[in-house]
């Protein structure tokens, strides 16, 4: 048995969740612990959908609801990577406390390590060389202090999906800037550009990847404790998305970053430089440059190592996937 | 016959353009002298593909060679708003002489005004108020001058063909900014935010429009002397496009956004506001935010003034209308 397991865990792929739950947040992490392609080695938390406090609090409380606490949870920074403490945190999406406001209890007995997120991404990084993928669902600041810590992270870590952005399109905090790239621009230029294997998926992408009210009376009718523990949330998430985007559905960020991860082919992708403006009106914009195109001046993205941002979504495939992870029999 | 030349007159469109030429903007100005809808009430100078001082030779050599002295030239800024005269000026695309290298003589006798070309839009603007459209296919500068000589400019002028931007797509000069537009930025977020009817025709827009070599060959087997001043300078442009940008054809910016004056149907409009980036990596970048966008944050595009942008073209169409007015008997 215990051969077998460790065959079965050599062909899953090693994950961290660099995370800020969120309730698109709670979605991701819940379709990770269904999904035999991936084994979660750690959870961090981040802020951006609520404070860090919060969130380590929130990824507790899921562990233990669904009996996961065997996983390490490493809690992040704070504040940003310039140590700038006024962030900006979506309560209005997420409510105050993240989940929906359902008044949830602290975790009883769950605790996260002593350890700060971004050493444990580094310890990992160290002890897995070039197979552990993280997937950053918040602002970059633990993947950029990682960074700090070990100059040789971005070649020792295997991939990093970037949940984050908006490529060609408006954003979703103004007409310039994503949330996640917004909550801490430094960051995300520095993880952009630190020459790691980047995989970029924007609003651009999550924003045609809609969970319906008829998806979600399906996961309110599982017995599943994962649809369960979800659909005490989505309520809230409903009612933001119908009253500030006026769609009946709700955009599936995280989840799709997450499943992008499980199953590359759910995307398609162009390679080239993505630059972050870090100050003034266009604060936390992304930028892509194809790599086909050429420029006779040198700018901030001549000789940049690339990155792949996402630029196709199979959006009925990935809603299809989350379902049946979130359904599947306990 | 004196009335009947009023009559004709009043239909006709007032029209200022302001340019750099330019290759592109030489063949805009020909056009616009073969378009019966327009009446050229004058002609402003600016940088951009050339130093102005030799937009203004370039100009009156232009207006000799087809014997349309009579229209007034205004000498623009020779620096941007903030006085920087540090240019970025694109000689290797329209060579050092802004006309392909031609090695052209001094007009022999036509000369600019004395009145520089702020003054002389604000005095147009006065004798004719909401009927003179300014078709810009240079950096802003003049206009942004003429606005503060005039704080009533914005509502006193027709229209505002602005040939810039890239909306949605990458820039020419690099990855964030189109070259009229880096060119004076700071000009270029007055003109947007300035409560003008502003008609902005971006390279997502002006990349669509391409002169092939076929229609160059038919230039050059014309008899019209304004297909042939243009054939001149053609060589050089063909060269350069072949070079930078491995196409057979031109793009025909300039052309396009005089044309969209013409006959507004060439292109379909999105209404919002335009704000330009003034600093950082992406400086010159302008960014559009759709009037169907809400966000629950202030930000720089909240409570602006809308602009008009092109979408889509009937890239065809513009051609076959320039070449038409080119190439229709003198």
């Amino acid at each position: 048995m215990a051969a077998a397991a460790v065959e079965v865990g050599e062909r899953r792929k090693k994950v961290i969740i660099d995370t800020d739950p969120g309730i698109d947040d709670a979605m991701a992490i819940l379709v990770a612990l269904r999904s035999p392609e991936l084994e979660v080695i750690g959870l961090t938390t981040t802020f951006g959908n609520v404070h860090t406090a919060v969130a380590t609090r929130n990824v507790l409380h899921l562990l233990e609801a669904v009996g996961r606490t065997d996983i390490p949870v490493a809690e992040g920074s704070h504040v940003t990577l310039k140590k700038d403490s006024k962030l900006r945190i979506a309560s209005s999406c997420h409510g105050s406390d993240g989940l929906g406001n359902q008044g949830l209890p602290p975790a009883t007995t769950a605790k996260p390590l002593d350890q700060p997120a971004s050493a444990f991404l580094v310890e990992q990084a160290n002890l897995y060389p070039g197979q552990v993928t993280v997937v950053a669902l918040g602002p970059l600041t633990n993947l950029a202090l990682a960074l700090e810590l070990d100059p040789l992270f971005p070649k020792k870590i295997g991939q990093i999906v970037v949940l984050g952005g908006a490529y060609s399109v408006n954003g979703n905090v103004n007409p310039a800037a994503e949330s996640n790239i917004f909550g801490d621009p430094d960051a995300a230029d520095i993880i952009f550009t630190c020459g790691a294997d980047v995989l970029a998926v924007g609003i651009n992408i999550t924003q045609q990847v809609i969970l319906s009210e008829a998806d979600r009376e399906k996961l309110e009718h599982s017995d599943s404790k994962y649809a369960r523990y979800i659909c005490k949330s989505l309520a809230h998430y409903f009612d933001y998305h119908s009253q500030v985007y006026f769609t009946k559905g709700v955009y599936l960020h995280d989840p799709t970053a997450l499943l992008a991860a499980v199953n590359p082919s759910l995307v398609t992708l162009a390679e080239g430089v993505v630059r972050v403006q870090t100050a003034g009106i266009t604060k936390g914009l992304t930028l892509f440059r194809s790599t086909e195109k050429w420029y006779a001046d040198m700018s901030a993205w001549s000789s940049m190592p690339t990155v792949k941002v996402a630029v196709t979504v199979d959006a009925p495939a990935v809603v299809e996937l989350m379902m049946q992870r979130l359904m599947a029999d306990d």
